[in-house]
This record gives structure tokens, sequence and C-alpha cells, in this order.
């Protein structure tokens, strides 16, 4: 049995201050210590852990250092970007409250982050997210040259694709995340968890407001594609895999292709819960998968 | 609402002469008029254009070059994939044809291509498709381990795997494009769009004509996944998601997992409209999934 | 017709000596004829050969190397990984035979295989499946920073993210490969086929055994989900675009989504042949679809 | 004859306001000017010049960008390069004035420097000097393995060695340089000109205070030793080739191997002109060689 | 004795057809089966022969190649200089009839030559020299900024400083090659050879004709420097060390600091050699130095 | 003044343990110390220190690396230079033996060598001459066109050109090292130093044995330029600058261009230090000096 390998890989992580402020050092001073231990239990990866973690005064700049490195390319040089990232992280407190909000998403929510640090570095649904964030704020500025190549950057090295205008909260998972598209007038709430192949797609050739709004502390499954100006409810789940192109009402849960409601359409069951938080995968929709196979 | 921030995102595209040979050069003359346009508005990109865009004197210059730079690697060097992209579309008129055709569809399709630059520096579907153009000249002229190192290449770097043999028509939009996988004997129409994480495949483990063939004018929402040396009728339309394993007749539309024609088995639904070109995902396909949640 | 393109493409592969330290000589041998072959065919590629392969006195040796500049990055160095691959591999005989049967499995069973040099070199599936074999064994040893910095790059480069807990047979096939995701706890038998976009996912934000448990000989297709700790019966057959929730019986078909069994709950028709070796995609599942559509 | 090519190679340079201010911000106005003159005469150089002067908002940028560039190797990254350079000169008004006045010292020195910007991008005197400045402050804030990690990387790029505690005044021409040393406890005045090959040694294994002591405006012509702690005058001029081990009196010469003054050892001919910057390398000199041949 | 090692390094060499297009084509054939012999005898070095030779189809192409991937930067990408140098080389026969000239010249000249594609591939004086053709030619079309971004990188990489707007003849040797400095208005003639650190400077900050004027069969030993417009005759043999101010006579011997003739002033001893092909450094000086020492 | 800046720079350096095996072994630990020292007194530096040196586990293994990324440039990549010196390192006792001769001769005579690591990383005339000890071990292997091959990036990269056919002693320090050219059948001693810009060169282009002899304990100078099989005898100085072309006798010292015997031809003085280690580069020559100035 596999039991003893992983049984301590996520052992319960710490947790920040509430004062924002005090969270942010707070959250830097574990992650730089984090470093250390395993820099120094790891001489092979220490000279990455110094120069992407441990040679940088605050998380901006180690952010910045690793998505330049991370995104540019022959013709889009790494200094370039790495101002670029610098210089928008560092003005723009909003944005750095993101970047923690993600951070502690990631810990907390995905059993296999076992470390703050493990999803700076090596989550690139997370990378993804912050390099959007960016894009999104040079598309808010009319630099939208800049923030569409930004975006396919982003889509070449992460293989995930963000329309920068598209509007995404705090406290946001993208897990394993290959394959995620997100469609120019789409808007994320806060606290959504959403797994790898999700797309958030169009409806067709015309402009306008087309995309889904996916409302605060939703789960969205891996492969499931949500298609044009639908709204899924705060604390709804959509099931892997689904095909969604209506209305997905509050704390319910969606599944199948196309998606219905678990409980039916008339009564849907209601959760308390709020799986984007909770992670809940597969309960209901298991009850539902086993009334089938 | 996030209405302003997009409306004029797409603005009416304009359109070229009819005679090809001057379309080719206004088409260049518009991808450099646009991408000065951008070099003057934000001198942090300028660089980029000028390299990829502006320093170059013809269309298969530009994107040889672009392709070179993105395709290379420490083994496979950045001045031998440019040798080898200009020498081909040097060469082949027809190549050039379908470039031009391929920057059109995305340019009057996608509601997010503002500008043929932006398709030509930033679409992975683009860049992928014109390199397979290429490989798939290779493959017929019998260099075939060429033929596939660049397939090779083109997979890891956009994640989109074409088979150098699988057949191409003119005019394709590979919208977002992630994931996208095409077979060996697969065969694609012209002015078909066919949307991310779709699945052209094979049968099994028997070589010979395996892999789907696809009509003109087809759409393929994102996520489908084709079978099989099946028939898709021109003007067909694939709903995302789903699982198609057998003929779908011109001009219906298929959805589901596994896939049902609109309207029924004996009676589909036959539309007017040429769905690879109207981009329309989603009409009749919401219908049925209304019906449903 | 595109009959005689591709009619020769995948000639009677040649087959190894039962013995195994002999045939993994006769395996390195084949490797450098057809390397030989092709350089001597194909001038353009005979540095990129040269270096991959020719240049090296071991089947060990090449792979490293190209995983290692494959792998690097400006802040890990191809220097750094190549010793890493290097000792790995030369340290540990069944991490070897593991190498050759994955080559074998990619021969034999995809006819789009044409030799071992094109699947050395080419497939993402293969290569990212020896990079975990080693970040796996990296994890065994408590070596957790480095095991997860490799699943970061692997799932970078190659878009396939399998966490390095996860423990995986020998003779296994990843056809086309972008997209698929392999969770932690999760346990791969042997001679298994999987297709792109497959997950192999979890439940929930609870850490412990929550991943499924893959039986000898299974097919999965593509854009196939399985979640949860389930167990696939050895040589059953998973529907592409599957969603699966619960346990499949040995040799029994799921297919849809949510997945159900061919032949119904009670009495799934059983087959004889072992999927993952024949590769079978389509029968059986061809019906039930033809059924519908 | 050649002279039509290069009669019109350095027209009359341009001259700053004598205002410290303005005549940083008229530098860089000049600078800019020539590097968009240029980029619109040479789409070639285009990018060049956009990625090293036009995209950057001031001089210290474009110069800590191009060092960075230049000076970065596979181990020392050309972010954190960059982020030093550009945290030195940012923070040091000194250094930015030093900067200046060297670009000046080129432009009105040398025949062959047709613009400021040809100096900024082209020179490795020039950006040896300027990167030798920050390895100085290094140096004097105990940062010694930084400093010295610099010098080498000066060394192997511009093969200019100059060591990180030599101490060099402001309005600096190194002209060609290729092959310049500098040792430890040299000490360089104001508006000195130093051809290339020339070295200003030590004297053995003994430290302290062991290198020469060059006064302002000294002319040291190509390939000119220098060894120990030797004072040369202010206004002196060494000869090419020349051999220098002892003190050379003010306004002076000194030439051939060993060095003898110009005019006698008791009586040496005074000359009035700044041969630091009237850069007049053979007048005199030539009159002695003209005696011998 | 170390005579064993090295009598047979530079066999003696073969020649050319006498008419040129012949001889071209003869030379091409001779370095490619050159690099086929080394690419055989050394596996480690096969992918450094394919890729810098045997992939090319004609001298100008892996001379292209071969400079373009040397002098390349982060900020001047290796296709753009391949480019720049191939359509040169391509479009004249004067500049490739050059190439040939200085291949044969280094072949037949340096003992320490083995092989053309020795030189082609290793002799920095020999590809900085062809390096400095293409800027040459840059120079004299007016685009003046290219063709000083070309000096400045060929000081960067291979420490030789050749004006653009210099003159340099036709088989020319620099051997060695490192610190070599050529003045803007220098003029070099043909079958010259020049050692490393040699310098042929200017004479001030003047503009106008001020440097030195090379005739043809001319012999420059290691560091000599020589200053202002001033004639070295043909045939003349200028001793390693020497600093010459003033005009040589043809077919005389200038040596020592400051450079006085072999024989007196009045009465030089005139050779028969022509040193530049002989490379005679030695004989002559070496009987004045005997008599010093 | 300067004094107190420099005056601790290079501490008492401690001395390693007479048996040869243990000396090694007591380096490593040395080297570790101090770059452990600086990466916590450096954060900037960390990750470099760490690459090149803390991550590995030998002195050979670090220098191969820090070696292999040196010296590899796009066609000869870092990982096949990296197992090349590997692999010679570590089968040579040899070799490691005069790597460390190597290291303590720049610690112990050279004043701003402030550390053996500092030597290891920052030194280009020790890293040139391990990298040439490597290709001379390659030419007496008939594996020329490797040697050849590696003399060439070592001249790139270093400007220092040293024929791998060169047999040198161990302890040898060459000092600043630029611009150093060393002919095919030049021998060097023990215990020798060479400054920079030194040429041992050959006398023309006739093969066989025709560059310098250098005794055990010899001094060059900066600038000197020794010509032809001439022998320069144990102890002797070549003072900074000379043109030496005969033989010179054991201890005594030659200056000048041509060089002179100091005392005279006739009854040259003596000296009884080792010139080579105490780097007495200037008394007598001064003397001789300041007789003339």
């Amino acid at each position: 049995m596999p039991s003893e390998e992983y049984r301590n890989a996520s052992p319960a992580a710490p947790h920040p201050p509430t004062d924002t402020a005090e969270a942010a050092i707070w959250l830097w001073t574990q992650i730089k210590a984090e470093a250390r231990r395993d820099a120094e239990a790891e001489p092979a990866l220490a000279s990455y852990l110094y120069s992407t973690i441990l040679s940088h005064s605050s998380l901006e700049r180690s952010l910045s250092f690793h998505l330049g490195n991370k995104l540019c390319s022959s013709t889009l040089l790494s200094t370039l970007l790495y101002d670029l990232f610098l210089n928008t992280f560092s003005t723009d407190p909003e944005l750095r409250a993101a970047v923690s909000a993600d951070l502690l998403a990631a810990r907390y929510r995905d059993p296999a982050c076992v470390s703050f640090s493990h999803c700076l570095l090596n989550y690139k649904g997370f990378l993804a997210c912050q390099a959007h964030r960016v894009a999104h704020k040079l598309w808010t500025q009319s630099r939208r040259p800049l923030a569409l190549a930004l975006q396919s950057r982003i889509s070449d090295v992460f293989a995930i694709d963000i329309h920068p205008a598209a509007r995404i909260g705090k406290g946001i998972l993208f897990d394993h995340a290959t394959g995620v598209v997100v469609g120019e007038t789409a808007v994320i709430g806060n606290n959504v968890s959403i797994l790898h192949h999700v797309t958030l797609g169009g409806t067709g050739k015309m402009g306008g407001d087309r995309h889904p709004k996916i409302g605060d502390g939703v789960l969205i499954g891996a492969g499931a594609t949500i298609l044009g100006n639908v709204i899924i409810g705060e604390g709804a789940k959509i099931g892997a895999g689904s095909v969604v192109l209506i209305d997905v009402p509050p704390r319910t849960t969606a599944v199948g292709n196309p998606a219905r409601l678990v409980g039916g359409k008339e009564q849907p069951i209601k959760h308390e819960e709020c799986p984007g938080e909770s992670m809940d995968h597969t309960s209901f929709i298991s009850e539902w998968s086993d009334y089938i196979i």
C-alpha cells in the first residue's frame, strides 16, 4: 500500500495573521524558511532556490524574477519582462494581495501542495494566474498589444490561455491547470477552484459579452466546458467533463454532457459547503455515477 | 458590467482585394501598418515587433523567423529551422496562399482577434498549422525523420500534435488550440474551425486509413473527440465535449457523449449557415442543453 | 485517397531477443542503426541525431542528454539535470528495463511510431514518463523538493503532470500525451496504454489514498477522466471522453459521461484481448455509439 | 583614395548644456534621437535599438539593460545583473555623472566615434568601465565576492581586466580597450585616455600599494606597460609600446622600452596641451622615431 | 623531445585548380571531405561538424551559419545575422573569392593549420576577417550603424577590432589574431600576414586619413604597433614588438621600439622573398637580436 | 591613500598537508568553506556559488561543470563538454594534481587572489590552463579535431590561445592571461608564472620544433614575446615588453626590445630567488629603467 509514502506529504499548513500587511510579511518569511530548509537538504537544488527565492528581498521580486525567466523568449527578453512584472506588482497593493490569497488557496485546498514555496515555484496555474493579473492591468491601461503578447507567452509556456480582458478574483486555485481556456468577457469570482482542461468559452463570432460568469466559491471539475454568457451561481459545483450551456443556480451541482442538476431540474439538491474551498470533487457526483455504472 | 471594455476590441476588419497576388501584398501591408502603430504606442514591445515583423521584407520571412525562434531548441538551432521554413514558403505559392487564408480566417471569425499581426505573432493554432504545412510538405517529399522532428517540436512548444501526414485545407482556424491532436490519415477540408482539445484520432494499433475526414466548413467545438475513419459532412457542427465514432451528415449538428444528431437520428435538423465560418458554437446545442438542465 | 502515403509508415517492427541483457544491447544497436540511416538520408537532421544519439555510448547516456536538454531552464541548468538523470539511470537496472519496455510498447502498439529512435527523440509521453521515473525515485529517497521541481519542469515542457509519488509500471504507452494528469496516490500497472488528456484525479482536499488504481493491460481513451480511489480492473477499457468515478471490473468496457459498462451494469460484456496492448479504441464503443447517432 | 568615405564620419559633435542636471537630460535626448534616426534608416537594426535604448525611460535603465545582457552567463542571469546595475546607478548620482562624462569623452576625443549611442552600445571600453564603476562600489561596500565575479565577467566578455579596488576618475576614454589590465591599487585621474593593451601592473607577490597612479589628462598609448607604484604626472604622455617603471614628470612624454623622456632625462620637453584630451599620439614621438629609422 | 608528436600535424596541403570557379568547388569538396573524416573518427564532434559544415550546401551557407551563431547575442539574434551574412556572400562573388583566398592563405602559410575545415571552424582571425568583409560592404552602402554593430560584436567575441571602413585585400592571414586593432582609414594589401596584438592605429583626435597603408606581401610580427598615415612598402617585414611611426621601404625589415631598419637607415638590407607568404618571422631579426643579448 | 582598502585583501593563505591525497581533500574542503562563507554574506551570489561549487561532490565535478558552461556554444553544448571534462579529470590523477598545484600557485603568488574559490571561479588563466590540459590529453590520444575545437573555444571565450600540443607543467600561474599565445611545440616547465599578452611563438611557415622551451621557475612579464626554438633557462626572468629571440641563461634577467641580459652579455647578473614563485617583476629591471628615464 502506498499509504505511508504520502501520509505526511502535506502536514497541517500554518496560518497567517489576520492583518493583511502582517500576513504578507509572514508569508514571505514562511517561503524563505521553506526554501532555506530545502536548500540545505538538497544541494542540487540550492542554486535554483537561491536564484528564485533566497536572493530576493521580497515576494514580488522573487515572483517577478521567476515569471520573467519562465515567460521570456529569444524575442521577449527576461529583463524586459522582469521589469514589467516588478513595476506592476510594486505599485499595486491589490495585485500583491491577490498573489498572497492565491498562495494560501493552493496551500490549504490542494493536499499535494506541501509548501508555499512549492506553489510559488512549481504551480503553473498559480504562475499563469499572476502573469494574467499583470496582463489584465495592462489591458485596462489600454496597453493591449503588450497584454496580448503576454497572453500568448503564457499559453505557449504553460498551455493556459486566459484572455487579458478576463476578470479574476482572489483566492483562486487553478489546479494542474494545463489546457485551461478563459475567454475575453469571462468573470471569475473569489475563492474559486478550477481544475485542468476547463473552458470558459464564447458563443460564436459576434463580439460583446459572451463568456461565463463564475460566482464566488465555485468548483469546476477537470475537463468541464462552460460556454456562453451564463451564470454559475456562487458555491455551485460543476462535475468533471460536464458541458454547461445554461445558468446553474447557487450551491447546486451540475454534471454530465449536457449537464443536468443533481436532484433534478425542478428541485436540485442544495449543498451547504463551499466546494471552491472544500474541493469536494466527487460527493453527489459519485452517487449519480454509481447509479449508472 | 464589462461591456465597455471589450466593445471595440475587434472593430470591423478590413477586407483584402479579390486578386490573390494583390491580396497578399495588401495583407502584408496591413500587418506592417498594425505593427508600426503598436510599436509607436508601446515602446516596450517595439523591439519585439521590429524583430518579428518590421525588419522583414515579406510575410514569409517574418513567419519563418518567428517559427524558427519559437520552435528551436538547444539541439535544433533557430538558423536551421529558419532556413527550412524560408526555403519551403519561398518556393511554394500554395503554402503562402494557405498562410494568408488562415490569417483571414482568424481575423474574421474570432472576435478576440484584433488584428492580423495579433494572429501572426500570438496565435499558437495559426503558428502550429503553418509549421505543420511545412512538415507535411517534407513528409510528401519522403523527408520523414525531419517532418517527425518538426511535429515533435510543435507538440512540445504549442501542445498541438498534428501528424505530418495529415492533410489540411485552407482557411483553417485552430482557436486557442492547446491539446489538439490530429492523426496520420486525418483529412481536414477548407474553412474549417476547430477549437482546443479536439481529437481527430485513430482506432487502434493497425495501420491504414484510420482517422476522420472533416468536410469543408465544419465547426468542431472544444474538447470534441472524433475517432476512426468517419466522415463529418460539409457544414456539420460537432458540439463541445462530444464523442463521435460514426459519420455525421452534412449541415447537421452532433452533440453529446456518445454524440447524437440534433433533431434525431432519422430526421436531423439541417442548418443553412456554414458553422465553420459563422462560428456559432451554441445555437441548437443550447436548446438541447436547456431541455435537460 | 491518402492510402499510399502511410501504407509503409510503420513496417513490421523487428523484435528483441528474449534475454533482458541481450535485448537492451539489441535495442541500442537498433536505435543507432536507425539514427545513422536517418542522418545519411537527411543532412539537415544529422547534427541533431549525432548530438542526441550517435555521439553517445549507451541508451541511458543518450536519454539523459536528451532529457537534460529538454527539461532545463535558465535556472535549472542542463548539466545539472544531465548529471541527475545519468546517475539515476546508471545505477538502477529496473529503471533501464522500464525504459526499454516503454520503447517497445510505443513501437509495437502505435502504428504511427515508425522506429525506436522516433519514440526516443520525439514522443513527449515517453520522455515525460522516463523523467517521472527519475522523479519518483527521488521521491522515494525523500528528495522531495527536487522531485517536485522535476514534476514542474515536465508539466511546463510537455504539458504532462504526473505527481512524483505516483507509481507506474513497465511497458507504458502515453500516446500523444498532452494534458495527462496523474495524481499523487495513483498506481498504474504494466502494459497500460493511456491516451492524451486523461486524468487520474483525486477527490478533494483531504490527503490520503485518493487516486485511481489502474490494472495491467488497461486502455484509457482520449480525454477520459477517472476520479477517486477506484479500481480499474486488469484488461479493462475506458472509452474516450468517459467520466469514471467507481470501480470498473476486469476485461469490461466503460463508456460515457457518467460512464456505464457496455453490456449493462449487471452483465457487462467481457472481452478476451488485452486492450492496453491491442489498442482497440473503438470496437464495442462504436456499436454503442452507432446505436445512438 | 579612401578620403570621401570617412570625411564626414564624425561631424562636429554637439555640446551639452553646462548645468549637470540639464546636461544629463540633453544627453539622453541626443541618444534617443540618434537611435530613432538609425532605427528608421536600418530596419534590421531597429529591434536592437529599441530593446537597448528606445524602450527605456532613462540612460541608467538602458545602460543597465545592455550591461546585464552583455555580462550575463548561464550561471549569472541577466535579470540579477540588471537589477544590480540599475539599483547602483539609480542611487548614486556620482556614478551617473561619470557615465555621462565618459560618453562625452569618447564622442569628442575619438574621431571614429560617430554618435553617443555608438559609444553606449558598441564601445567595450566604455561598457567595461561603467561595469567596473559598479564593481568598485560593491568593493567599497565590502561586497567583494560579487565585485570579483563582476571583474571576471568583464574580463571574459570584453577582455578587459580591471581590479574592482582600482579607482578611476571621470571623463575616461578606453579606446579599443582589448587587453587593458588595471591592478588593485592603481588610481586613474580625470580626463585620461588609455589605448588598448595598456597595463597598469604590480611589482610582485607582496600586497600593499603596488600599482601606478595616473594623473589627470594623461594619454597612454597602445601597448604601454606601466609597472609598480609610480606616478605619471598630470598631462604626461606615454608612447605606444613603452615600458615604464619609474615616475614620469607632468606634461612630459616618455617613450621606448625602457621608456626615456623626450628631450632627455635632465631637460625633458614640456608640452602645453593636455594629451588625454587632444589624443595626440604621435607628435614628438614621431620625431624621435624619425631620428632612428 | 616532442618531435614525433607534431611532425605530421600539417601534411603537405593539396592545391586547388587554377580556375577560380573550379577552385571554389574544389575547396568546398575538400572541406566536406575533411569534416566527414573527422566526424567519423570523433563521434563527440560529429554533431558540431554536421551543424556547421556537413548539413550545408555551400561554403557561404556554412560560413554564414557559423558566423551567425558565433556573433549573435541576446539582442542581435542569430537568424538576423545569418540572413545578413548569407545575403551578402550570396550576391558578391568578390567576397566569396576573398573567403577562399584567406582559407588557402591559412592552410599554406601556418604550419599549425592542419586542414581547411580547421581554419573555417576554429580560426578567429579568419572568421573576424570574413565578418569584417561584410561589415565593410555595409559601410560602403551607407548602412553604417549596422556595420558598427557588427564591428562591436566581432570585438566582443573575437577580441579583434577592425573598423568597418578599413579596406582589406585577399589572401590575408590573421594568425592567433587576439588583440588586433585596425583603424578607420587603414588599408591592407593582398597576401599580407598579421600576427596577434598588431595595431594599425591613428594619430589623434582629428579625423581624416590617419592610419597605416600596408603593401602587398607584408609580414607584421606579434605585438607590432604601426601608427599614423605611414606606408609599409610591399614585401616589408615588421618585427615582433616593433613600434613604427614612419614609412618603411619595400622588402626591408624594421625592428625595435622605435623601429629601425635592419642594415641601417641609409642602406637597409633588401630581402628577396615575400615575408607575408614565407612567414619568416625571425631571420635577420634573430641576427640583430643575437648581436645584443 | 588607498592603503586601508586593500591591506587585508589577501590574508596569509593557509597551506595544505604535504600528502597529495590529503592535500586534495583539504583543498576542496577549503573551497567549499570559502564558497559557503561568501554565499551567506552575499545572497545575490549564492545561486552562482551553489551551482558552480556547493552543489558538487568533488573539485573535478565543480571544475568540469564550470568549464562546460563557460566554453559551451550553441553548437557545442554544455552537456557534451561537461561529460568530456569530467571523464578526463576523473580518470587521470596527474591532471587532478596539476589542477591543485595551479590553484595553490595562484593563491600563494598573486596578492590579488583572495581565496582558492576566487581562482577557481574567476581566473581565466587558470580555467584556460585546465581546459588546455584536457585538450592536450585529447591531442596525445590522436583526438585532434576535438582538441583543436577546444583550443578554439578557449581562444574565443578567454582570449588565450594555447595549441593543444603544447606541454605545460604544474604550478603554473597565468596572471590576467588575456592575449597569451603558446605555440604547438612550446614546452613550459613547472612553477612558471606568465603574465598577460605573452607570446611563445614560432619562426615561420615550416613545421617542426619551432617554439620556446621555458624552464622551471621562470617569470615572464606582461607583453613579452619569445620567438623560436629557444631555451629560457630555469629561474630566468623576462622583463615586461621584452622581445626575445635567443637563449636566456638560467637565473638571469633579459629585458628590452631586443632583449639584453641585465649585467651584460658576458657577465649577466645571476639572482638567487626563483622569480616564477617570487613574482618579483621589477627589481633589477627597475634599476635598468632608472638608468635611462
